[in-house]
């Protein structure tokens, strides 16, 4: 399994404190060590870092730990491997570009063996093509693949969520899909068994995290119009109320806010 | 303008030394300060970093030249920019996945104005469009296009260089177009006004750059069997005797080796 780290913000934020807590998980509160990565969107573009060593040993995470890069769509993931080796390849976030804008997926979770290659054989043309080996990967070109049919979805977000959330149930039933997703302008995240998120905004305090001995005040860091949200497959601090997502829940984000928690009908 | 920098080796290589040249060329021996990124191919995928500060003065670029990432592949740009705002949407190396396969390339040139929409609108089917404005994505974006309609091309390996070169000459009637593109296992490079390559292999020895004041002793360095071609638009060294490639002419590199040189025809 793995853990997943999202930002949503109106401002450009960085995520060196939340960064830091949830690379303790890559070795030293966790056992996701089996590499990681993050993409920084700016301006509709995506600043990539990954790296095949653990998040809580790795100079390229020093950087990111320590170096403020901010944006207002982030997606990481640290990664404990079920489905392919360890390496670069088999390393989320996945990125494909579509109709001219760049996609970010990382997955959480473990599809039945085989369960990709029969949602390859439901459809007449693939055009996205996993280049590593997982399940994950897999399931993010089927996605992209059922979206490029449907174009004119896309113009209809409303639709596209409701679209969008039908699509994550079939993988959902599939084995354990937690989903980050996004197009630089939209935050999609999809939970099938753990995503809690948490929105900050004026009057700002402080947030201390759960796996490492460390407090930030954010009202020192802030503007009184910031909205940032963080999401997370578990609680990052343990002196805030994170909302807790239920299962079959697909919540959407932008600009900081929660545009649509849409839970799964019966 | 801009400057490229290129590896094809038999063995993970790490670029610091050359990286550390290119770099001076932003800002401090050259004027190409609008930003850089480079690729490392690693088992078929790509670890990217990108920045829209100048080479010379970014914090990730210091990473880049200090922290040895081995690889067999690497792609390299810096940015002077003419068309397309400084940002990281316009940053190369550019990239996208194809048939499995993840492909990157950068471009060194420009393109007559408004080239890029006439090439587009030659063909009935656009399936990747530029994220960015620059006119070098849209000619990347119409290659691969066009490799898209041809899957038979690619089990070719030399009916594929031949078709590359046609259309590399067809991008080079349009402006200046210096190339670098690669899908991890072969390194192919098009020239149209100015590219150089150097193999170094056994007996190694120093290489002393021309933008600093630096030199490396390579046999200290390797061993015996191994094969390491740089490609750069100018040569980075002073000491040794660079190839310079002539204008029209497709040279293609595997495993540090330069496997195919095909000049343009009459």
């Amino acid at each position: 399994m793995c853990e997943l780290l999202a930002l949503s913000a109106n401002v450009p934020t960085d995520i060196c404190f939340s960064f830091t807590g949830l690379s303790q998980r890559a070795g030293v509160t966790g056992p996701h060590k089996d590499g990681w990565g993050i993409a920084f969107y700016e301006g509709g573009a995506c600043r990539e870092f990954k790296d095949v060593r653990p998040a809580c040993d790795s100079v390229i995470a020093d950087l990111v730990k320590n170096y403020p890069i901010k944006s207002t769509t982030i997606i990481s993931h640290i990664r404990q491997a079920n489905v392919g080796d360890v390496c670069l390849k088999n390393t989320h976030p996945f990125r494909r570009e579509m109709f001219g804008k760049a996609w970010c997926y990382a997955h959480n979770g473990q599809l039945k063996e085989g369960a990709e290659n029969s949602l390859f054989t439901q459809q007449e043309e693939v055009f996205y093509q996993p280049i590593g080996d997982t399940d994950s990967e897999a399931a993010f070109c089927w996605l992209l693949n059922q979206m490029r049919k449907e174009p004119e979805l896309m113009k209809s977000p409303y639709a596209f969520c409701e679209w969008l959330q039908q699509r994550c149930h079939i993988l959902a039933e599939q084995g354990v899909f937690n989903m980050l997703l996004s197009d630089g302008d939209t935050l999609y995240t999809y939970c099938s068994t753990k995503l809690s998120w948490i929105t900050r905004s004026a009057p700002f305090a402080e947030a201390k995290l759960n796996d490492v001995d460390l407090s930030i005040d954010f009202s020192n860091e802030t503007q009184e119009t910031d909205v940032v949200t963080m999401i997370a497959t578990q609680p990052l601090t343990d002196n805030e109320d994170w909302n807790i997502v239920e299962s079959g829940t697909l919540t959407v984000f932008q600009d900081g806010e929660c545009i649509v928690a849409q839970a799964k009908r019966d």
